[in-house]
């Protein structure tokens, strides 16, 4: 419950859903925070700056989308908060590592991201390179921990570890990244487009949703639920990036729009209109809808104000 | 057992410790091979060549040494190889990433490894960088099928995972690697080096035993005997590294000797002298033996002869 939100005897059912999505985003946020730092003690004994360079990107801020996804999965099925933060704090590793690898001289060659310095302009090439791999390898750790300190049975963290090995490796996130660099030479179809999204972005999505069921003891329908609402938010989150890179307010994304059509990025919009990707989004959140209110889940209506949320959102 | 030994009848406990050590090797090296290419099956859809670039590395050959540590020590406590395998060519993943990170320009701008293009050589930076991200983050995956396809309980995979997370991580061998790194700009102590040798190379042996170990249901006193031999061989194997390099020969090793020397690398020999790194090498031997000999394993020879033959080799 959020500290800002007055106690009160007998509550209804379902009461903690009268929280506003926002302060609920600010809390699961806030949690995520203290849940990584708590992952990298100050008392390791890490030669050099690695630990401050694994540091400085995850603290670089960002939506915390994928931790939200987790704890909000997990709740809607009646699942402890507790137990979902260490896959909470996982998942925003791999997302980081993914980041600053992106950024690299090789990848993107990116100076900026969120407006300040990308890992290897302030720490340099290779102790980027290994943080990134640091991340990427301390999330499995914290994983595990969900059922070291939470006591999650072995075998749902072990279905975790699992799906996160599928979900962030070749034929899914690294797989994405790489169709996306290609992609850079030019892609001829939508086809195309629809894998970089899938794999680059909405792979760690649905990986979110359905770690937070599996924590919270799952059954095959609830996940299968959780998947596809995963797929279609996920889908719908990349189309909507492309369309505020088109027609966004700069001040409300804190970056520049029209970055893509600068780059020559190939797009949704691009290759179906401004129009027809707005429907697409609305399409798709409904698609989402349907998955979570035929799912039988405990309490649904947070990730029903997700979907909103998500598509509403204008940066 | 080796297909070149004949098969007898009514063999005594512990025959099949007649097999040669190096047809043992080269069978556990073979069914490592096999493993590794069955993890990347050729019908997973995964774009462009980023499957090739990760199997060019990991049939690069090399030692496989790893591997062989795993299924030695999971035999050596009764354990099945089958279901060891899996935890084999997981350790050869994270491994071969290791040698592709390590090797880029950022890094130590390796143009050849074994006589063979190194990685981004021959894919480019990008996709050498991805190349090694999939394998470490397929590795984890590769654990777990030791549990979904052979039936280890999923506690001891779960810790398999977590032992993997912490020794090829920040707290391990990611931390020796960026321990050397900042060793190039001059190490001034035998500490240093140490720190270095038990992390970057030292973790990844100690973790091949204990997940061995685990695999077959290993009990704390028989996980710390292997941790014990898997240290002291570690640093014995690395010492012996160094020795190699001064005074090795350069038809044996497939590589030019005192490479260190020119690189001004600073190594054992250099810190107390080439005879007493040779003692040291003797005596983190037989402490190894020592281990294995008091840690109550069904079998134990055949981890006494690995670490005869680490002491002895000459390439």
């Amino acid at each position: 419950m959020s500290p800002f939100e007055p106690k009160q005897e007998a509550e209804p059912a379902g009461t903690s859903l009268r929280q506003p999505l926002k302060e609920y985003i600010a809390e699961i946020s806030s949690l995520v925070m203290s849940e990584l730092e708590a992952a990298l003690p100050g008392e390791w004994s890490v030669p050099g700056n690695l630990k401050d360079a694994m540091n400085y990107s995850l603290q670089a801020g960002g939506k915390r989308l994928r931790p939200l996804l987790v704890i909000a999965a997990c709740e809607a099925l009646g699942g402890s908060r507790q137990a979902a933060l260490p896959v909470a704090a996982a998942i925003e590793m791999v997302h980081t590592y993914s980041l600053i690898h992106d950024d690299l001289p090789a990848m993107d060659n990116d100076d900026y991201r969120r407006g300040k310095l990308t890992n290897h302009k302030v720490y340099g090439e290779a102790t980027a390179i290994l943080a990134g791999d640091a991340l990427l390898t301390h999330a499995f750790y914290s994983v595990v921990q969900a059922s070291r300190k939470h006591g999650v049975p072995a075998e749902h963290a072990l279905s975790v570890v699992e799906d996160l090995a599928e979900m962030a490796g070749p034929r899914g996130m690294v797989g994405g990244q790489i169709a996306d660099m290609e992609g850079e030479q030019g892609l001829t179809s939508l086809e195309q487009l629809q894998y970089i999204h899938r794999h680059k972005t909405g792979d760690l999505i649905v990986f979110s949703l359905t770690a937070g069921g599996r924590i919270a003891g799952a059954d095959s329908r609830q996940l299968e639920a959780l998947r596809d609402f995963g797929t279609h938010i996920g889908l719908a989150f990349q189309i909507q990036d492309d369309i505020l890179d088109l027609v966004g307010d700069e001040g409300k994304l804190g970056k520049k729009t029209g970055s893509d059509l600068k780059q020559q990025k190939v797009t949704y919009p691009y290759f179906i209109g401004l129009d027809a990707s707005r429907d697409e989004v609305k399409r798709l959140t409904e698609a989402a809808r349907s998955a979570v209110l035929e799912g039988g889940f405990q309490d649904n209506t947070r990730l029903l104000d997700i979907a909103d949320y998500l598509m509403k959102r204008d940066h």
